[in-house]
């Protein structure tokens, strides 16, 4: 029989079967629901207002109402990512131990609590962020604008959530929230990156920050950049290795332009500045400042390219 | 009377007047109503439900209960599906044959129904595209992670999806969903274009892969890069021809860095590894690796660039 | 006490007092409410069913019942625009001249009408736009298709209205409705440029267009290019200074290919050519055709880079 | 084997099984979807902004932009009621002419129409049913209040339109919307009954208004008033005869206090007035007053009762 | 021309021409929106959550995060329900005082303080209703199922609410706040009713209270109760009078059953108990035990009836 | 401090304090959310669309693809179900057994099984309902408007489902379903009452039926009808006691007309016929004819009533 002949019941039966054939086909069956996107969501939406009241969330606040505000979204955002950190164990737990159920509730349970409590600390760094984009963008005009609209300031809050999650050791949650910032935003940071305070992304579109990355203070990078690994060894199973360093340090106060590439265990020096589109794979000395190679004007009709 | 001028009424009169200009400023008005991005992107999240059972859809679902859910998301997604193909059909129908609609009816339903019979050899290249993620990112710690949150998986689900639908001849959904995953991931890929099997785009944001393209099996690809067309030929009426083949050829296991841009209908061929930020417009050897110049590094503020 | 000893309490007491230090950590309370991106989004796609009747709204207008549908829609953005336009100017606003509230609803429902003149002209200008998207890409089959899913006619539909609002002088709602377009497409154009008739952006991800760039007719760009800043003077005060020209002016039909960075206040003569990934700095005459320099072929695992 | 025995797929066998067992079981298949509850009840409110502009829809309407408006709501609710009629027709219908369906279409559109040109008269009605609660209730303070919040009117719109319909021969759909008002007031009126102008229902819970009542004008009736049938005639085959005239006739000027109960094809004369809770199965003279007979004074507890 | 002839463009000159032809048919415009019966609907389900924590509301509600959440509701509540008390005034306005708008927002915002301080008090009143409930229906199991799904306490809560902000002289939402339960519960209790503690409503549909009511402690009532007005006094307009008191005085401790019709300004006194169906329209002496007189058994066929 | 006063943290503080004083005031906290009626709700659309295939759910259902969608809905159903029983059991447990939590969730799966046992024969009862209204009421036109459209089914569709609940020993769950349809319908049926086949109730508004009722098959009541309980002995620690028979018995072939009440455990015997507006405590003998005693006519401002 070929494809042309199938009925609505071969085809339910032919996808039913494939389900058998590996962990990528078919998640195994239990009761726990998978992380919800959705939810999620709402939960980084509510911590948006807590980390920027007034500006999310009710505009009205004022100094009397805010410990409403912030204590009964704070309660709220605390049971729910507990029972999202526990459906992100469920997902990724290999069912020999299923009697650990309910210490995965109670666990998951003192991690949101845990998470709760570095919200101050997440808070002045984001404040950081913020002035760091007021310095650095001229067409800025309010601390109010950039706090509500720019695309640095969002992808920054779901890291810095994303990365306290990830130092807690919560499985998949981050990377979640890490691709709602990248859908939202085209700006791509691995929750596993350290980065310092006063951080800006400009446009950012393109923007990639790999996993093993160390971004120190005041650092300005532009859209395409590119933060990258170069080489992935791989394990005598033919494998790759997981989780070694293998992407960039970038010291204080550097500056990297548009499309520029960075890629594998670099180091670029304290306050270097790296020009637009370079491709760079070496370590930069501090101060250093790189740019692409002069472009001769030619005739591009005559067979330029390689 | 200036523009300032103008009141509510006038305003009125100028756009319903400019209505009756040409092709692009009204569409002509029928009762099919138009394809709806709203329900084409309900129909393209029940096939991810079908697709990745457990994931998507019910995460509670068992071998037993398997058939249900699928027998019925399936029948849904078939008259759906017949719909909206009718309605891309009248989306670009020039209404000289009004009398052939019954006819178009039929004719959708029956797509539909053969796009239903591709989907159990669509499910096994995503799981191809899917073990190719997890072999070519270090930082994919399992397979569940992959299907749930990698934009790689979201495009070429979108894009599979859309290619069959493009083979069939289908109208204007194809694009719809393609720029549904465009929207979503940043990742660009025509419906027309040609990829095989274990296909993975890292991050993925601004990749472009163009109408005619071909790309073999094993191929791996970053953020940035573009398979574009150089030229594009005229016609005597000094129109665009349309459809000519003008973009790249990508042979098996080649992998192509960030921000690589390839023009043309050239070929890379099997096991090449272009570098990042290249611009490339002729062939490359079978396992010819191409990177940028060397970068000399000078004082930004002398001056530099062109 | 450290962190981990912290109860929701102490949280929430932290959270609060943190509130009172700077224009950043919490917006002055007030009774008009933030703009809100939600109604925002709904205005846009009300406008787009205004520029584009048949296409979005009701599919089945005809000549006679046009002027009800946007009539009435149009009654309905401006009331809506003209509470969002106030809400914007709250916004901003240094709350040392409260009085004079209500001379700002007055001014808002002023702007909201003049906005409302502008949409004829709005309207056709992108009609030029579509044209040029029709006769720019081969893969475009016909204009519908490009209307209704081409993000560089969504792009530049948010453009072309928040460019007009921008020189309203509307506070803020100008930005908001530049990056919904940004988060949709990937394409990132400041409500400030000035972009002439029959512009395209095919594909457009990543591409980014300053506040003060002057864009001709009949421009064509691809994903990935930057019109950008290059220096950042800072007034006696080591603050940027903001608002100054800094930004490229591109001439009419200009082609500028995929990844190309232009940046300062550099010109771009008329019919020029700039190929893909090239950094520019300067002034290009008109006519002239530039590409990336030549790439040499060589091994990628011998230590290339810089 | 016994009920408790059943496992989910024998219950889904006999589900499936006992959907062959005749007219009531399972509805026969065919492509044209159940008219939905839900978009007639959208079709209603948009009729309540067209009856009552002000009030609903829009509150800032004014003369000038009335016309569109009220140009635009009305098309929708033609095309959207033609879709409802014709979908109402296929639910009644025996498919025993299939082919006539596209007939069935137009004819669903002309009946839309037809509605359509009687809302100035029903229009008309209504102001007559709130002048009638003013009149009425002395706890009517403004008319505005009688159109916004008092279940009669709400009774009454509902009937009025689906009353229309019912004359125009419309299937089920009038019942629909009768429920609608039913199911919001617990107000029944069937849309056969003919009804005068001037008529309110204060407080209404309960009231029923039979298929062939006919109520003249300035009726006023309160709470629980019952206008029903008393016989129920068969014919030869055991069968009830449908269509009689069964109901009463309520002639000008009279009122009906709370719980009366009046049965049968009798005529209460003009203005007669009814006690509450009374039970009539008689003609009721013109002028008459009627209240329940004496009620003794006695101990609950002692035996009474029958 | 008939009504048969009109086209689309008729009947909107009509219905608009008729807009100008009194206070029912066309609402002033003006800019202050009507009241929303969905934001009152939202504010009526925060009340509950106020005064039954637990049972709505977030259900992991603690001593410790209560006030987190009473607080920030409240808040929300005072905020909103200024607005929709502002909009009532604004709907009942003969706008001979236009000047006098920014008074009556103060004026709601007062109102809105004033009726949140009334709370403890409201809800102190409906845990004594609770208790009516669970003490007067055998078939109540527990307390918690009367406060979640007895449609007396419903009715109740809206009642109470209501009454607070009828005694504060707000305009037209206590009766909207009314007519919500009379369409959920078929229980109509005017806001302008005295009601005192201890009182229950078995069943309930079809039970009517009207505005100058003034009932006693631990009075217990079922469906269909009327306690209405028999006569509307005209002025010397020929209008009714409103205001007057015209409806029942129940004292303490009274049952009414099902069905009874009690009008006018009538006492029932302390302890009396009323039989269903009855009739009274004079008043009842405390401990009385009033029952519908002796029914006859007859044949149903040979006449019955008046 | 009195009462005008208080400021919002005043009332706060007193709303909170007031959480502590019992069983009524504050739903002890734990961790089991409350039952949800909006997703019981969603339960009994679902079941509504098992067990009348085609007119609710998709309506182009055919016997080949019937399985699949019943299968699928039940077996969420099932699962939701469940959950909802098991929120059930906590909102009325005592939490002196902490520990059997586990139990209690093994406990509710078990139930919702058992009750999808049972849908066969609800379907089978149901089907008999709606052929008794068609015979039942003259101005049915259809079966299929009847299961669509009529209070009456909904209604004993609600009870049906809830019976057999309430049968299984589910806490609370039947009382919110019955009184879902109590809300819809003005129809309020005890789940605990015992109804044979063949039920019809015509209008149905105001009707209520006792926990403790028995009632035969082919019964047929009006609206207004109450089969209540007529006195309520209490125990000897001064409490109702609950659970007594203290509901009529209502034998097969029994009309009860509009109005009617019966109370107590009396028995009303086969093929009687109650008329309306009665009231009835004691037992009718088979075949009895009952009506209201004779109405005089009299003036009704003469001092009629009591």
């Amino acid at each position: 029989m070929t494809e042309n002949d199938y009925t609505l019941a071969d085809v339910v039966a032919l996808l039913t079967e494939s389900g058998d054939k590996g962990p990528a086909s078919h998640r195994y069956a239990d009761d726990v629901p998978m992380p919800s996107v959705e939810i999620l969501s709402e939960i980084v939406q509510d911590l948006r207002c807590v980390l920027f009241p007034g500006y999310y969330g009710p505009s009205e606040i004022t100094p009397d109402t805010m410990p409403y505000y912030i204590g009964s979204t704070l309660d709220r955002v605390k049971r729910r990512l507990a029972d999202q950190i526990n459906r992100g164990y469920c997902f990724v737990c290999d069912k020999t131990q299923v009697d650990a159920c309910a210490d995965c509730e109670a666990r998951a349970k003192r991690m949101a609590h845990q998470f709760i409590t570095t919200l101050p600390r997440i808070r002045k760094l984001l404040l950081f962020d913020v002035e760091a984009a007021y310095d650095g963008d001229p067409a800025a005009k309010t601390h109010g604008e950039i706090i509500f609209c720019y695309p640095s300031v969002r992808a920054l809050t779901n890291y810095r959530v994303a990365h306290e999650l990830y130092k807690l050791e919560v499985d998949i949650i981050p990377r979640i929230i890490g691709e709602m910032a990248h859908s939202d935003t085209g700006i791509d940071i691995h929750p596993g990156a350290t980065i310092g305070k006063g951080f800006f992304m400009d446009h950012g579109t393109g923007t990639v920050i790999g996993e093993t990355c160390i971004i120190g203070d005041n650092v300005r990078v532009y859209q395409g950049v590119t933060l990258g690994a170069k080489s992935f060894p791989k394990g005598d199973d033919e494998r790759l290795i997981k989780g070694l360093p293998r992407h960039p340090i970038v010291e204080d106060d550097v500056i990297i332009y548009a499309g520029a590439t960075i890629l594998g265990r670099v180091r670029i020096g304290k306050g270097a500045v790296i020009g637009g589109n370079v491709w760079i794979t070496r370590d930069v000395p501090p101060g250093a400042q790189i740019v692409q190679s002069r472009i001769l004007q030619q005739s591009f009709v005559d067979g330029s390219g390689i």
